[in-house]
């Protein structure tokens, strides 16, 4: 039996903080050995991030964009430990320090942690590679509760540009925002969308690709937000013992290295099977 | 065990003449007496109009308006038989002229046979009757084939349209065609449409009733358009034996005379429950 | 704007009760008059029964058999409040006193309150009285989390037994449970069952009508158990005006003297149209 | 362009010979080039196989075991042309010869041309490998219509075996094949199936990997058997430029070489990525 990978959460009064908290605390294959809050207090059981950096092997980090980059240049600095930063609101000098200290110590940075829908943006540009676009038509369905005010959905988006992404195009010149009246065939090519919204929907997605005489659909379905900690610990374990080097999920979930993915996306570490 | 339903075609060259006679011959609760061209010639085993109506119990008619309202007058003209009216493209002389005849003879005239599609309609009146709009948001999904020039589906209005009706209001005052961009937060009572395209998609039709903690959704996957031939000789065997009138496929599915019937539909024949 | 209706509620220590009175205080149509617990004690803010009794239109009832059952007489004796009951293991001479009690005050009695699995009830059990088994083979299909410990689930059978009454047939002659190796070709007029067990699910149920050329499939998707609180006083606003007899959830819904009701189950007081 | 790729049809008597036939017609990167019968007979169009393999790129195959196995060997012995082997009923020494033979030729051999079916096999060992059994469930649901015999279907299996290959488990020890009654709480890493029979329903699988908190769900849908014969065209397509070697659809897909992939499955020849 392994010793469990010992994890810092910082950024740990924030929402995600306490659900990451909650999912490390109830998994056996962690320990939790420190919480440091935003603004470094020392109260309410959350410690300095001096006690964090030096007890942890993998710190969680759900800050904000600037204290994520100077997280992660003091990681650097002292060769460790390694991060997983589900941090949002960066600019372009953020970014930079991060890219820097991936160069020291191993980062999974992302955006959304769900398992399931890193998992479905793999598949989706793997099969959207493989299958013909003169035969296979793709189409994107995203269904979210009546609050959401924007549409389509990120995830809906970053799907298209998965599959935009396995054909060897570009999503914005392929895309297809609606339909209404006399559209005309459908033209060869086009990745469409399409959009519902109503009740608690927490979020659904699929990915059709639909020939003449199949159809082969990929979806996911949102039950709750735990989902996202659930992933975030999953890519706490995962980077706990790489290489230096800037990561993703689909890193997380053995994707690098497969055809689609974004140039320069892979970092220079060997990237082994995943162990999610 | 009763005789079995005498029937003629009328229209019996075109496509959906031709499945009609199909259906009706594999039948056992029918005979195919007669057949009918659209040109009322005597070739190819098709005989005069005056041979079908001595011997049917009931004409399926897939004519177009002119010769499907003068069918109908010449039935009315002998007291029988009675006709199912499958035929399309009438003026307002055509179908005053059937709705005439329709005092003397039973006639079900639709311009959609399939029985899953009429149930829908049926079931999805009957939901948005008795769910309230404040709490119970109506979608309405339809996907099909990359050939289909318009969007939404003729069949997706007709359920919208029923959803409205089942709520007194008017879809052209609720309806959504489409969402792209900030859209804002879904307003209550709205009826939103999505629209899927692609391959060999024969039709997919789904009606999302969405509450904050539950979903209910009614659905509707068409495989061949043979279902329409099948609706068609169910039409036929319930109106066999039917007091005069004009029905449709609610009808013969036993929804007349339930809320969220429009006024007037129903005819002064007493109609008995459903014999389908 | 009418005067919101006052409720009571009886059993409100329990997850149920508690939900209700969630439900109830963030509802204008309601007023919260009295909690009630089970040992009808005057801690905590909870009221005596008496003072239920005296101050509300209707009581929501989450107790057990025996308590509900005098509670029910007690209401009738002084000829009100009206009573909505989900209580839970009653005896027979229990349910003998809520039948007494109902010919003096109106009493809606659910072991589910979920307004859309009963709307799913009552469709079903509509499509089935006018869809020829002969064409329409009926498919029930649920999904669970992993920790239920049967199968079908209550509701499934429920469904299946919807269906089955639509028919005009009992459940038990019709039913199949599972499909395992050489199954054979499937009998006309089964009622099959199939069941998936996985993760978190809270629940989904569909009933499938496939015919050669169509299927029809009617669903319900499970997001959160507060959707029976929400049922629950969608119940108690029906009931609330209502004359006395004991209802159930199809009445609420508006499916009483709808053909496939079990014979009986109307009370002999008027029903007026649903208006949940 | 390239020119179109000379393709020869073995027991091109039989349906999926026609099918075939109709399909290679049909598209412009490929000439139909002869047509040979069971009994190599010169009738109606048909020719002799020397004609056949004189003139041919690529043979399409759908004889029998011994009759494919023999033309196997006499490809092999001239150098050529590749083959695509959809036959079915092979003896051992008719898949030695095949394999012998395919030291000399290139050969793609497969039970299921069908590319959305050989696409979904991938994509679930593809997923079963990187989502820990502990926190996703795998469940396998398939529907087919009411004339069906046998249950599960035996994509279902082939479904369950590739999810279990991407667990490194076997199917047999961890399959579970119906539920009902008191069946406890679900076994992390079951594999579970689920069946539905009714109408006409053509083919639906649908895979499941369901987590406390999200579902990932990859589907097939089946409307026609005309997709065999196009991914037994696209298998020619794929194989007219292939070094020697058996091959299956999983390879025409591009999935050889990744994880999950039956040890010895890949030939020496060197796979370079798909070209669908």
């Amino acid at each position: 039996m392994t010793a469990p990978i010992r994890i810092a959460i910082a950024g740990a009064q924030g929402r995600m903080g306490r659900a990451v908290a909650e999912t490390i605390a109830a998994d056996p294959a962690f320990t939790l050995v420190a919480r440091v809050g935003r603004a470094d207090a020392e109260v309410d059981g959350l410690v300095r991030i001096d006690t964090a950096l030096a007890s942890a092997d993998v710190i969680i980090d759900f800050t904000t964009g600037r204290a994520s980059s100077a997280l992660a240049r003091r990681c650097a600095a002292r060769g460790g430990p390694a991060l997983v930063i589900g941090a949002t609101g960066f600019e372009a000098d953020d970014l930079a320090g991060i890219a820097e200290a991936a160069r020291r110590i191993a980062i999974v940075r992302s955006g959304n942690f769900s398992l399931g829908i890193n998992m479905l943006v793999g598949l989706v540009a793997r099969a959207a590679r493989a299958l013909p676009a003169a035969a296979w038509d793709i189409e994107i369905a995203e269904a979210h509760h009546r609050r959401k005010v924007d549409a389509p959905s990120g995830t809906a988006l970053m799907l298209g540009d998965a599959a935009a992404r396995g054909r060897g195009v570009s999503l914005a010149a392929v895309e297809r925002r609606t339909r209404d009246g006399i559209t005309g065939e459908r033209p060869t090519g086009e990745i469409g969308f399409s959009v519902l919204r109503g009740g608690g929907i927490v979020g659904e997605h699929s990915v059709v690709f639909a020939a003449e005489e199949e159809i082969l659909t990929l979806s996911h379905s949102a039950r709750d937000r735990g989902m996202f900690a659930r992933g975030a610990a999953a890519a706490a374990r995962w980077v706990a013992d790489r290489a230096p080097g800037e990561y993703d999920m689909q890193d997380v979930l053995g994707f690098a290295g497969e055809a689609g993915r974004p140039a320069g996306s892979v970092p220079p570490g060997a990237v082994p099977p995943s162990a999610v």
